[in-house]
């Protein structure tokens, strides 16, 4: 192989791969050529990845040096996506009332999954979390797509246990969207004691999930780093829990409801 | 830019959005050079994504003509991480009893799900399917990842109706694994008639709830035209429905339960 298709070669391997290491002497085996090539070829990769601005391609020094792939989307090439899907939710047929949207086809279309999960890799690429943790059903699409992207496991809390997962550890919660108490389990073989989490779902109001799904983790002594959710409604001073991250807002005080973009997330 | 760059920012953007038409002016512009050379830089991707087995290149002519990435696993790649799940999923301390297994960490495992979405869209590549089916809870993860691949919406049919699914189409069917009557919901807005569907599921034993989601489908006025089912247990003869596509075998007849790979994917 030439340069330009081992450098091709490489960008494919990395690109499928998200936030996994890659030793040099692995695409030197592949592609049968030194490492010191390989370290050449990467130089060409480095510059057409950053041209991309979905990513950048990071390199460890030393005897086990390698190469990862982490996704990072840009400002510049999010923000317009994130406008047209932010005016998508506000058309009026979404508006279900009770103020609550219709999401469940942006919620598991790739494109509208893959955007949001990028924007949640980047937002939590520094927080050393080992898992994303996730209660059924909408938000299972970006956690999962979330979790391929920071190559982490995913942890799908059920709202009612199953036999298949063996003995389990329950919640109860209290769900303002739902306006009575709600349960949540976990199989006890599902997360390790000292575990690091991300939270991600798809929509909040009061926060009683979010709040749940903290709960459920310290019942296995692990730890939450990061809330990401896609649609938050309403006022911060209404929520049960402290820190998190939207990616759009759901004005629904007043006649007129209204979807805005993180402001945070647009140029 | 330069040649071998433009080819890596081709690759990269391709092997991000599968199964996606972009037309060869869309990277002229990009990187700002003449769509003949767009086209010379194509012949080094092409090489290069087919030496990597993970899929292939496909052009079409003519005035819209345009290039799309089509995941496409081969047998070789393909068949050494099949045989490694094969047997984790084989571990005496995954059986649960009463014929079940513990799979719910690789169910949501970034790399089991994302080589059984890679298998799956292989099989259903020429269906001509327009979007993905599933039933919640444990085969999202994989059917999201298919649906990535292959560039189509997932639709998830829900165990119990939620308000913010607005007015439901509601089917029972009969579950030998729960040994009950069990329903499923989906919002009457979900699919459009004369739509084409890929079933995807985790687990099937009788195939009660692949059939339930076939009678849904039906009552959309569309069609099933692939079942692709990660784990099958048990015998043909049993199943509720005709053709499948499993990618494990689970015999749990007899006292040594055994897991094994669909012989026609392993080489």
């Amino acid at each position: 192989m030439k340069r330009a298709q081992r450098a091709c070669f490489i960008t494919q391997t990395l690109t499928e791969d998200p936030n996994r290491d890659y030793p040099l002497a692995f695409f030197a085996e592949k592609l049968g050529c030194a490492k010191s090539s390989v370290s050449e070829d990467l130089q060409i990769v480095r510059q057409s990845v950053e041209a991309a601005g979905l990513g950048y391609v990071e390199t460890t020094a030393g005897a086990r040096g390698g190469v990862r792939y982490v996704p990072y989307i840009s400002k510049e090439v999010a923000s317009p996506q994130l406008v047209k899907y932010g005016e998508m939710l506000a058309q009026p047929d979404r508006m279900i009332g009770s103020g609550f949207i219709y999401t469940t086809d942006l919620m598991s279309d790739p494109g509208f999954v893959t955007l949001s999960a990028r924007v949640f890799a980047r937002r939590f690429a520094a927080v050393e979390a080992d898992m994303v943790v996730t209660v059924e059903t909408k938000g299972i699409g970006v956690a999962m797509m979330t979790a391929r992207l920071l190559n982490m496991p995913l942890v799908i809390i059920r709202r009612e246990a199953k036999v298949s997962d063996g003995s389990t550890i329950s919640i109860n919660y209290f769900s303002g969207s739902a306006d009575r108490i709600q349960k949540m389990s976990l199989s006890k073989r599902a997360i390790k004691p000292g575990s690091r989490a991300i939270i991600i779902d798809d929509f909040m109001r009061g926060g009683g999930s979010v709040k749940g799904m903290q709960d459920m983790l310290a019942e296995f002594d692990s730890k939450t780093v990061g809330v990401g959710v896609v649609i938050v409604a309403g006022k911060d001073e209404q929520k049960k829990i402290g820190s998190y991250f939207p990616i759009f807002l759901y004005n629904d005080a007043g006649a007129a409801c209204r979807v805005s973009v993180n402001p945070e997330l647009v140029v």
